[in-house]
This record gives structure tokens, C-alpha cells and sequence, in this order.
């Protein structure tokens, strides 16, 4: 029996395309670029601003809008995991549609974090179907990682960006100078994504890290060396995404540090900040692939090194054997029914496993323990 | 002082195809059509289908895919406007992130009506950022309208469709003999589609519509006329579609019937059909364009005579000149400023107006009630 005959194909190529452009003093009125994108004339703004940085920047952004007779419906929203929710979202989306804005020439503004720009493209994206969004990160996380891709997302049942969407936005604006109100916690946050790419692709990257990575994080990445580290980390980033924006290749190397970490985060939300648990994976990554050979002594010791001397300090209490194998179990289901765990095998080099047992993971979570146990011991720290 | 450098652009071309494959018996266990895009071989499939159709259906689908060994979860689910919801929205997502499924290879199947399709369309593209989705339309609006295009959504604060997604569907599978149980009166909310693209872009249609359309009613289209009705339906809905998958452009003809009935169907959802609220819109749209003397009173009379002849009886008591003029408004917004209402110029041709004023959509309203109050005295029908 034949399973049918096609009668319609149907078929066309979506360009898809987005700039991301440095703009300093992004909310000096003479600077026009975050209002370019759009209408002005008569034209109005929803924007979600992070509430800790409205603290800073409120008025001046309230000012923005109103120097360039804009009506801006300007929205606080409390940063951290815990409000990456559907029911954030609705109350977002709630003031959007009684605000209201043009579907297509009235861009909504994301200015925030990671979680922040991560909900917002998502409403944006889900909004009569698409609206567009601009996103002005306003934290480490958000500036080398969030902000720069086109995936969106929400948390879902204590489920970790169950729900999403891959949502290009119309513009991304990077103004560094926005970091420096960042408290040092939120800076090492973004650092755990930087090192990311420095282990699995970047071998200068990493060197840079450990010669000019606490200075840099000292200077909240304000120093020439700290946005030298800041342009590599993006360049490799967006050198990893581009081919892939679609995830259409489910091995992706910067997949690293995200395979055991995720039921962590959605377990303990206002404890792990994303970069920390990311760490904890890419310890737990590391470990592994150290047990099987895959990496050097010599290497596994730069990249705990590394960490060392940025000053990161693994909170490996909150590792947990089960929620993370459950995480991997639930990755074979997102990757499409293999592991494809990055592993570094060198500094700059990685190998998808797709064989891990849960022997493998407890065995390493032991000797993370074990190291980081030894490490505290007072006695030692002379 | 400089808006900004632009220090990336990330761009690529998304290649979008599907299929709509006509596919009788679906549900025979010879027929692999509908397991065929997926995993077979140990897989798993999650499976929507309409209440009203499972009555009919259910055991059917169950053998079907135990037949071929997958591990199906059926999800029952009630049709009809007022499910075109959130909630019901949550309630699918949660079932199927218990079940689970790979996130590529084992596509959720959408068996139903409208409602149906657009609802597990939208839960598609925002589970896991995407997943693949197969349609399987059930009722005529389905067949002709929901199913064959890339738009999903739900209602959201008993507004229509406000959140959504283009979403195309991995496959569209066809089987016109599952319109055979189909309710007259849904049958008739499936015409309102066909009329409407006959009116806007197809003389031949219509003519097809004035001869053949009142036997194919009663056959369900399961004769040779009412097979070409549906085939010239689905061809000119697609042509119009598949240039504009995206809606880069927002004037729209296919958008003809649906600019001041939005807030109607938001309001009584258990009272009229989106056919439905379609063909009042379509009478009222009809009387604009009359009494602007862009269309001759031929071709109006022809266009209220298909009606009379396909047995629709207007339910003009729904009607409400501030809700439409609401509808109006709203479609402002998502039009990007412009009303961009199409209104038929000839049978097979439209124009598009954008300074309708509340005073005519009311004097429209008034001669329609007239009308049809006129056709309703008993006098007359003798």
C-alpha cells in the first residue's frame, strides 16, 4: 500500500540575520542607536529592565526615552533564576498587551541578564507570534553568553528552560562600562562560560585567563587585557553558534559544563547562579575525562588551576549523584537519544562521550569532593 | 557622537519545507505514512487527538501503533474555542514532559480540528525550544485552513490567538474520508474559509462554490466536485501562504474576514465558530466595500446569494459595533499601524483600506441586520 502521495511542498529560505554592536554611553541621549531599530516618531517602547540595575540606571533611562518623545512603558524585573517562570512571564506579557506596541516596528527592550534577556526573547518570540526584541546585557553572564544567541527560555515544573524558543533578536547592544556596578559574584558567574570556551576551543584564550583573568575580574573586565579576554570569548562563541544557530548538529561543544548541571540549578535556584553550576560540571567533565586518559595530568591541573587563581570557589555541597544523573538521562532525551557530553581533551580540544555510567559521575563527584575537602583544610592554606 | 560600531553580524539562511501528503487510510496498519518521519524502531510517539474524533477513532489509532511496536501516549482532547487556552495549553505540556520524547526524531502527531492544530502546534515550538510536529486535520477548517500553514496559537486573556509561534509542521497528512462524521454545522465553519479565498482571489472557485457547493455540503466532499472545491482551496491558500510564510508582509488577503471579528469570537467562544465569525465579518466587509461603490451591486448579491445557497444562516445577534470597532484597533497594532483590511472589489479580487471609520462599520452592521432581518420574515419565505 502506498503511504500517500505528496500533493504540496512547500518550502523557502528564512534569512535570518542580527548585528551585535558596541555602543557606549548607550543611554546618553545624543546616542540614538538603542532607538535606531524602530520607530520614533510617535513611537513607543516596552522595556524590561533588571531591577538591581534600575537602582543605577532608572532615571537616566526614564530620561532616555523622554529626550526622544517616546512613550517607554519601562518594566522592573527581579533577576535570578527563581523568576526565569511562567508566571513572570505572564505578568510580563500581561503589561505588554495592555500597553500596547506595534507588531513590527516598536521593538521590545530587554536590558538585564541572562535570565532576564532569556525571558524576554521568549515573550517576545510567543507575542502574536513575534515581536521583535533588542537585548543591552547588563551582566558578564549576559555579555559573552546570553545575550549574544538566539536562544530564549523558561524555566517549566522546576524543569530548567523547558519551554523556549530559538528567537534572533533585532539587535544586540554591548556597552562594557554597564559591568562595573556588577558585584564581584555576577562577574565570576559570566567567568564560568569563558572559561567553557577557553577549554574545549580557545588554548590563548585560557593563557590569557590565567595571566590577565584576575586582574581583569578585579577590574570587572574594564582593563585592555580584561576586553581583550571579553572580544575572544564572544568571537569563539558566536564562531561556535553561526553555523549552528538552529542546533540542527545536537554535538555542540559548547554544550561543555551543561550535561550534569541542570536539575542542580532548578533544585537549589536562589543558592547556584548558572556559571557556577556550569563550573561544577565542567569539574565533574573534567574528572571524567582525566579517569579515562582523554586529558593530561598536566592539563586537568591548569584548568582546577585556573579556577584556583580566579579566586572560584566550588560550592560542591550542593552536588548531588542523583539529580545529576537524572540531568544526563534527561540530556539523552534533548540530544536526541545519545549523551554527547563534551569532555576537554586538552586545553583547547574536546571529545563527545556518549558512554558515561553513573559509576563514572559518582566516582568523579567523590574525588571533586575530595579535592576541594583537601584544599579547605586550614592547615594547608599557610 | 557615533550610534555604535558594529563588531559582529551573525546571518544564515533557514531552510523551511514540508510536505502535505494525501494520505487515505491513515490508520491502516499497511500504511506507514504517519510513523514514517520519526524513529520506528523502539520509538515513541505523542499523540493528540480530538475527543469528538477518539469516539470514533480511538481504537484504531491504538492499534495502529501497537501494530508497529511504538510506544504511543494518546492525549484526548476536548475541541472548541474556549480550549484554546493557557491552561489546556499546560496541561498537554506536562503530560508530555512526563512521557518524554527525543527531541527530533520521534514527532508529536496533532490529530483534530483547528483548535487542535493550532494549540499542539504552539506546545511544539516551544518544547525544548522545538520539536517536530505532524498534522493530521480532522475537520474541514482544518483541512483547508489550520493544518496546511506554519501559524499556531492559543487565546490569552480571551484574546484571540495573542500568544503563538510560525511553526511549520514536519508533515501534513490528508485523509478526506475523515471528514465523513463531521457535523454539518462544522462542515459550513470549514466553507467559511472557501468562500473567502474564492471571494478575494478566485472566480473560478466561486463559481465552483455556486454549483457544486450546496451537494458537496451534504456529501461531506467526498464527491468528485467537492474534491476539486477542496483541491482549488488548499492550492490557492497555499499560494498565497507560501510567499509570505513569515508574514514579512503584512497585507494580507487571506486576511480578508478576519479584521472585526476577533473580539466576537473572544467573547462567545461557545457561541461562534471561527467560520463563522469569519462570514459576518466577510457580510460586513462586503457592505464596506458596496457602499464605497468599489464593488457592484452584482457581485455583492452574488456573494450574500452563495451564502443563501450553501444553507448559512447568519448569526447577526452576536454582532456588537464596539467589539468590532475593538477588533479593528487591535488589528492596528498587529498590522504595524495600518488597518490593511481587505475588502472584495470584484469576485476574485480585493483592495485594502486603511481609514475604515467606526460610522461605517456601524452603518454595515445595521444594513446587514436588515437584511437578514428581512430574509427571516415568514412572509417572505413562502
Amino acid at each position: 500500500m502506498s503511504d500517500g502521495v505528496t500533493r504540496w511542498r512547500i518550502s523557502c529560505q528564512r534569512p535570518i540575520a542580527y548585528d551585535i554592536v558596541e555602543a557606549p554611553r548607550l543611554f546618553d541621549p545624543g546616542n540614538r542607536a538603542l532607538i535606531s531599530a524602530g520607530r520614533i516618531e510617535g513611537g513607543r517602547r516596552f522595556v524590561v529592565v533588571d531591577r538591581n540595575f534600575a537602582r543605577y540606571h532608572a532615571e537616566e533611562i526614564h530620561e532616555y526615552f523622554a529626550h526622544h518623545g517616546i512613550a517607554a512603558r519601562i518594566v522592573r524585573f527581579p533577576g535570578g533564576e527563581e523568576n526565569k517562570s511562567l508566571e513572570r512571564c505572564l505578568r510580563i506579557l500581561r503589561e505588554l498587551d495592555a500597553f500596547p506596541i506595534h507588531r513590527r516596528d516598536e521593538p521590545i527592550i530587554a536590558i538585564g541578564g541572562g535570565v532576564l534577556t532569556d525571558v524576554v526573547g521568549f515573550i517576545a518570540s510567543i507575542y502574536r507570534r513575534g515581536v521583535p526584541h533588542i537585548k543591552v546585557p547588563t551582566t558578564l553572564m549576559g555579555y559573552v553568553d546570553a545575550s549574544v544567541g538566539i536562544k530564549t527560555g523558561i524555566n517549566f515544573d522546576a524543569r530548567k528552560n523547558r519551554l523556549g524558543s530559538f528567537e534572533p533578536p533585532l539587535r544586540v547592544f554591548l556597552d562594557k562600562t554597564l559591568l562595573t556596578t556588577l558585584p564581584r559574584r555576577h562577574v565570576l558567574n559570566g567567568v564560568g562560560e569563558i572559561i567553557k570556551l577557553a577549554i574545549i576551543k580557545d588554548s590563548k584564550l585560557f593563557r590569557l585567563l590565567e595571566e590577565h583573568g584576575a586582574r581583569s575580574i578585579a577590574d570587572a573586565f574594564q582593563n585592555p587585557a580584561g576586553g581583550q579576554i571579553l572580544d575572544r570569548a564572544i568571537s569563539g562563541m558566536l564562531a561556535e553558534l553561526e553555523p549552528n544557530l538552529f542546533e540542527d548538529d545536537l554535538s555542540r561543544r559548547v554544550d561543555f559544563g551543561h550535561s550534569f548541571s541542570q536539575e542542580l540549578e532548578a533544585r537549589h535556584p536562589d543558592r547556584v547562579l548558572h556559571g557556577e553550576a556550569v563550573l561544577l560540571d565542567i569539574a565533574v567533565s573534567t574528572l571524567i575525562a582525566r579517569k579515562r586518559c582523554l586529558l593530561s595530568e598536566r592539563d586537568a591541573e591548569r584548568i582546577f588551576g585556573v579556577m584556583d587563581r580566579l579566586g572560584i570557589v566550588l560550592d560542591t555541597a550542593v552536588l548531588d549523584r542523583e539529580l545529576m544523573w537524572r540531568s544526563l538521562l534527561d540530556r539523552i532525551e534533548h540530544r536526541d537519544g545519545l549523551q554527547r557530553v563534551p569532555v576537554p581533551d586538552s586545553i583547547g580540544g574536546c571529545v563527545f562521550l556518549n558512554d558515561i555510567t553513573r559509576q563514572e559521575i559518582d566516582s568523579s563527584i567523590t574525588a571533586l569532593e575530595a579535592r576541594t575537602r583537601v584544599q579547605c583544610e586550614p592547615a594547608l592554606q599557610r
